[in-house]
């Protein structure tokens, strides 16, 4: 069987499986994905064996060491994925809400309705534990997921896998309401972007480089995540010590997540003091400061930005800093170098602050907290698929809630339109 | 100027417009609708002369009675525009809507809160009314508009649009808020859909050829509405005399709307005091019924059909009829020929009927009324942009709300992440 007709296949039963699963009820998808949990933290050998021989081949075809720590998992990772898993079969079921519902003049009532989306195609890369991630908000979601690992976490993905069609033959719900694709060809992800008749929607987790040939790609409609140019705007009335605080956790908790501040604005009335201190704890964190001209005259550490570093996500112990006039002079510059991702104002200012949260346009917009927190988890999902920076259907965190759409249900006593 | 340079800087200003826009008060939002109302009324005679201009030049060039119907105005439709306009200035704001708050355990504070979409394309052919209703649910949403109209409607849209501008001007808002592309040139199309940097969604509203081509060459995501092949189911439990009554007006209240009922399924159990009924009514008001072998047997009026028929949206005095075994039968059949727009069952037995509105996955489902009901305007919207049959950001009829996505703001007491 060649590519194009295994895909076919793969996606006309996924579909055949989605008008059963989407009305599967609120327990049994919760103990299906309770059961997964389980069967991973049972199998957790398998995984590890599985995972050795990815990290093993990583490793002969010279995989790199930020590459090869995704990949790899060991007890304690296996163990949050089954965690993960618990926290989302835990949340309340996102399908059969009645979102608004009214009746109209004539006597008609109407209601509008949470159903699942059909069937959800997930390409991602290297972590093995989106595998558990996406397919547990999927079936939460009473979404059929399609899943397409990287290649080199295929062994780990493909044992992770059999697990959840095991929570979900033990529930009763059809195993391939989950499937993985079962091949490393390349070839797949592009006719998987054919199925439009098939797939309701396409959500690629990982690089912008993987992100850029979907949307080139897809007849799919894609949620996208492109980039997390975020922000973090220290206002003239900011308390310099927290906003010390605050943006070195924003930048360096960790650097290569979406979340980190990748660009530092400061209001010229608070520089002086501030940008000095700033400059000490990340250069002592070995974070490279580039910075504007003013910046610069105000701390030697500072080396020299230039244009193209307020475009840039850095994903790396890096941040551009400029200096700014005011609160106006840092929205406008946020709204055109930022990614619509998440961005953050440091100030003891209220009315500064509302002024900044209404008028960025960002899917997330911070009041004196680190960029970091832009994350499903941290915003109480459970878990999410990914971070869309684009403003249809789901904008932020997409957890099993953004992976619905509704229907209107109409009940009437024999009207007629005039 | 070329035509995608002046494309290109249409977009700018629009994009410029939106940021200002999207801080609009609800207030300001709906004086300017309602004085684009008044406008419209005191202009009435200066839009219905450049109507007859745009009527004469399609008399000429050969247009056929159904689109000249089409783009005729006369003083009762130009009333019903600034109606519609005031319909959708009443309706509540969708903006600054708190759709969900909540606080996490670390004290974080987190609300998703509605705000606009930013640009709205909307490409429409030939009926002029569409430029004030495009243009009105925009304003409501705190989005800039950019529309395309019909070549042939082009004089009367653009009276419309000076009103519109005017009304926008006398509430003190920027009047390229609402502009209309300036320019009769048919490439000014597909320079248009290139602008994904500056317009955030494209509604199309028309035929479609129309659709099918913005959804093939446009870069920027689209609102689709692609056919209406609705159904209307009569089970085994239906009341006959009722069920004759709504599936006449479902079919012939007016035949070219997409919520017209395009095939009618009959239960094989209510089939012959049915079937004969409604051939008599449809046939006296000259519809053609294509029906299967086993409807035709019970009525000689019915004509065969083929398997195309069951894809068929007609748009027409036609209408499609075919006998089923049950409930499941027409479940299954209304799935996989439908196109996920509006599907009504008539019964008096509420579990058949919540069975079926559970299971069609339409956008539109209808127990014991007719399917012309599908309408923004009958929904309580105000007005509508379009219906749209994807699944994705805005599912069924599309107004002011669905024109919004949402943000979160979050309120934070410091907080960093561990």
């Amino acid at each position: 069987m060649n590519i194009a007709t295994q895909l076919l296949e793969i996606a006309k039963s996924a579909k055949k499986a989605a008008a059963t699963l989407a009305l599967a009820g609120s327990e049994q998808k919760k103990s299906a994905i309770l059961a997964a949990a389980t069967a991973i933290e049972k199998n957790a050998g398998k995984i590890l064996t599985a995972n050795k021989i990815d990290m093993d081949n990583a490793k002969k075809s010279g995989i790199s060491g930020a590459l090869l720590d995704r990949l790899e998992l060991n007890e304690s990772r296996v163990k949050s994925m089954a965690d993960g898993l618990r926290q989302v079969a835990n949340q309340p079921d996102p399908v059969g809400k009645i979102l608004a519902e009214w009746v109209r003049p004539n006597g008609l009532k109407i209601a509008r309705v949470s159903v699942p989306l059909g069937v959800i195609g997930v390409i991602y890369e290297s972590r093995p534990n989106v595998t558990a991630d996406a397919a547990g908000l999927s079936i939460k979601s009473g979404n059929v997921a399609i899943l397409r690992c990287g290649s080199e976490s295929f062994e780990s993905s493909s044992a992770i896998m059999e697990c959840l069609q095991t929570g979900l033959k033990s529930a009763g719900l059809a195993p391939d309401s989950v499937q993985l694709i079962p091949t490393r060809d390349r070839t797949a992800v592009g006719e998987m972007l054919k199925l439009d008749e098939y797939i309701d929607i396409i959500v690629p987790r990982g690089g912008k480089e993987l992100i850029k040939r979907v949307l080139a790609e897809s007849r799919i409609p894609v949620i996208k995540h492109l980039e997390g140019n975020c922000h973090t705007y220290i206002h003239a009335s900011a308390d310099v010590a927290k906003a010390v605080k605050i943006t070195v956790n924003a930048k360096m908790r960790r650097c290569g997540v979406c979340g980190a501040t990748e660009s530092l604005l400061v209001d010229e009335k608070i520089a002086a003091k501030f940008v000095p201190l700033i400059a000490k704890e990340l250069t002592d964190l070995h974070c490279e400061i580039r910075g504007d001209e003013k910046s610069r005259s105000l701390d030697s550490r500072i080396v020299p930005a230039n244009e193209e570093d307020w475009d840039t996500e850095y994903l790396d112990a890096i941040i551009s800093l400029k200096i700014v006039k005011n609160l106006d002079e840092a929205i406008t510059h946020i709204n055109r170098h930022g990614s619509h991702h998440t961005d953050a104002i440091i100030t003891e200012d209220d009315s500064a602050a509302e002024k900044f949260l209404t008028e960025i346009d960002s899917a997330i917009v911070i009041h004196n907290a680190s960029t970091q927190f832009a994350d499903g988890g941290e915003f109480g999902m459970g878990a999410e698929i990914g971070i869309s920076t684009g403003k249809l259907h789901a904008r932020g965190p997409v957890g099993a809630e953004q992976l619905t759409t509704y229907k209107y249900v109409v009940r009437g006593k024999d009207q007629i339109r005039p």
